[in-house]
């Protein structure tokens, strides 16, 4: 359903292209007014599932100056293989070139990559001239002064450090979250909000002891999809593969786990979600071990969510650069903790959701999101426009605003139409005010889902909890 | 109070400057913990009111190319006049280095400030060296490649009208809200949080028949402080303020109403509040009339929220640019709709909001801050780590967070300490768990305000709608 996703999206303003007066920049994509509040309530689940883990939360700023990554190795080694065509001036990455060549072998240097150039006589994919220059693209984007734009919210984290332990008096396991942009200079983005160049992230940093890589309760819970960097495709539980020791330490697994349960939380299906384990050769230089939460679009996994070892890594090289000590007490010793991220990748989870929650009902489009999860909870509608209806609609309208903000009014086009409408962009239930409304004060309510409708009194309808309840799932219809 | 909120802000985690290990950076701070929450609660407000004005929201990218920024006017004329010393190579605003050597007049142009610059002998701030060099210093970060950071959301709004207007059903009045950072190099960033080089805005752009100024209800509400351009100070509601004239149009005058009513529900005394017109010199290129919301701190007057009449600059400016027709049809004549735009600087809010919370009693720090908009809203204690107490708490603590996410444990110290420590931060209940506890499941609730305290049932504490009813001042407490 990609594609049907992105039409959708589109067309009714979840997400577009940006600029696309001035002609489009790849890389750029505009929440619409559906999209916005989608994706806010994809960060507030992500938000809430971590503060009952006890986590802190930190805002720093996507200008960074330059010693930060020079600590962090992202100047010398955040880069993608290139190569640029002499004669079309096209660039490529490497790999879509060696792709385009059908030529199997992926290069792990610089050195390696000059090599491959030599032996083959490498086509461009664009002119299918003879392709020479190789180099190591950086992906960050530089800023006027001496400043990046952070292709990660971590190293905010990472640098607060000794701030944000203070503020937790001291104490380990310690969980920081970070929602923001992130800015990666793509060579080639691609498929709207698959690799953008300026994207959404939540990422969490776990704090912990290295001697003890442990964090709360690792509790029963489905069996997922998951696949081991040795090759063989398991239908487990989180559990069970820590008991086996395919997933090397407590606290991995258990934030596995949290990002399974957000993500169905969210709304992304259990059958269409698996857990794979990076090659080595795969990792982010700052990695030990990584583990990426794949969504099922169509018949492709996508990285959504990636979780990380990253050890000392970060903390020991800002230590080394900074000269300030990123140690705490443990035991008697000064220790510099381990780190265990899950990094969250929003818009792609807002894509994959929107994806795998499309139906197609009797030729028309339901958009099958959790309740809670609806851009719009109740859509308002009189059945006409006379006969006093429309005003009658237009007073529950704004006495619903009171008590709950995601509520629309529509009075446009046939009723049909505007359950429709609504159907397509997920509003779980629509009111409608009618004829009897007028004599009995009861309206209609519909549910998406199975397209019932039930009467109820208005005065039930402006009860502080019936709408809450409705979305949470808690009432009957 | 402003020092005392600064150094309260650094202390317990509201906000502290960015970078600090890499020796800081002028104009970034980070939010900590507790500022990333009460951040988040007064963007959550302005959502919230806005939606209830049928507002849609977009999200659109920082980094955005030139086109953008040629047709909106930022590239000729976002700058400030700026001075360089060629002794001490200090860079300077050059109002800075005009009141250095006490000199009041302002130059309008490049031209201007370089007379003056020819007629005094104006001596360096810092090394005393006469100063020759003026020029005009744009304020946007440039980003590699041809792009921009942008200086303020609005222009994402502005190139999307015409999908947003589709969205929108082709209907005006039309308010769409976006909340996201801005970024301006400034030359002398100063004072925290009060001009920041990235920082973070809530802006709205209300398109409005430019023949029909109108939107919604103007309402009776309270006094306020008015200072229009003519010099008076006034005391009167907004209503008054547009039936005298002062306020030119009833949109205008309505957008007015809506900040005060905002700036007051985050918890901005009413009165330490007031709007001031612009001088027809102070107004951003772009606008044809500006209000400043401006909030008090100790004895100064800050901007918070700036509220412009663009008219419709910026829609024919990007449809001279673009070739794309920014026009809607209204009585059948294609029109570009004018603009009014609140725009909420959420930094500066916070700071007037934290320095105006703040209160002294018995020595002790009080943060004042509405219940709801608190960053925690319940701390649990045991009054012992002992005796069961902690087991307790925990379990307390536990339940209450499947309720409500902004819980708060804390067993470190006396109990005494403890309420102080949520008093200075502005938590508005504690609940302590002592020996009666352990007798008949009571518990102590202590009001921030009062600090009394009454025995409540741990059975009432749970119930779904305890904590809402609290905060929302429903209850005696």
């Amino acid at each position: 359903m990609y594609e049907d996703a992105v039409e959708l999206a589109k067309r009714r303003g979840f997400f577009w292209p940006s600029f696309s007066i001035y002609g489009g920049f790849a890389g750029f994509y505009d929440y619409g007014p559906l999209g916005v509040l989608l994706k806010d309530n994809i960060v507030k689940i992500w938000k809430e599932e971590y503060l009952d883990d006890g986590a802190i939360f930190l805002d720093s700023p996507n200008v960074t100056p330059e010693p930060v990554f020079q600590a962090s190795g992202h100047i010398a080694r955040f880069s993608d293989l290139a190569s640029e065509c002499d004669q079309c001036k096209n660039k490529f990455k490497l790999e879509t070139v060696l792709g385009f060549n059908k030529i199997s072998s992926i290069p792990k240097s610089l050195k390696d990559a000059e090599e491959l150039v030599e032996k083959y006589n490498l086509k461009c994919p664009v002119c299918g001239s003879v392709i020479k220059k190789v180099y190591d693209f950086n992906l960050m984007y530089r800023v006027s002064g001496d400043y990046y734009l952070r292709p990660e919210t971590a190293q905010g984290i990472f640098v607060n450090f000794r701030l944000l332990n203070n503020y937790n008096r001291g104490k380990i396991p310690m969980v920081v979250g970070q929602q923001g942009k992130g800015f990666r200079n793509e060579i080639s983005p691609r498929q709207s909000l698959i690799r953008l160049r300026e994207f959404n992230q939540c990422e969490v940093e776990v704090f912990l002891d290295p001697e003890n890589l442990k964090f709360a309760e690792l509790y029963d819970y489905k069996k997922i999809k998951i696949r081991p960097n040795t090759g063989e495709d398991l239908y487990i539980s989180v559990k069970e593969a820590y008991g086996k020791k395919i997933i090397s330490n407590q606290a991995f697994a258990y934030f596995v786990l949290k990002t399974q349960v957000i993500l169905e939380k969210i709304g992304i299906s259990n059958d269409k979600l698996r857990f794979r384990q990076h090659e080595p050769d795969e990792r982010a230089h700052y990695a030990a071990d990584s583990w990426d939460a794949e969504g099922l679009i169509d018949d492709e996994w996508f990285e959504i969510v990636g979780i990380a070892n990253r050890t000392d890594f970060d903390l020991r090289n800002h230590e080394n650069s900074s000269g300030n000590q990123m140690r705490i007490k443990i035991n008697e010793k000064d220790v510099i903790p381990y780190v265990i991220e899950p990094s969250y990748g929003i818009d792609r989870i807002l894509l994959t959701l929107i994806s795998q929650s499309m139906e197609k009902k009797d030729g028309k489009n339901l958009l099958r999101l959790p309740y809670y999860m609806a851009p719009y909870h109740i859509a308002v509608f009189p059945l006409m426009k006379k006969d006093n209806l429309k005003e009658k609609a237009e007073e529950l309208y704004s006495k619903l605003k009171k008590v709950d903000s995601y509520i629309l009014y529509d009075e446009t086009g046939t009723i049909g139409k505007r359950y429709a409408r609504q159907d397509e962009v997920g509003t779980p239930f629509c009111i409608t005010i009618d004829y009897q409304t007028l004599e009995d004060n009861t309206v209609t309510l519909r549910n998406r889902d199975t397209a019932e409708q039930e009467r109820i009194k208005i005065k039930d309808v402006l009860d502080s909890n019936f709408i809450k309840n409705l979305i949470e799932n808690k009432s009957k219809l």
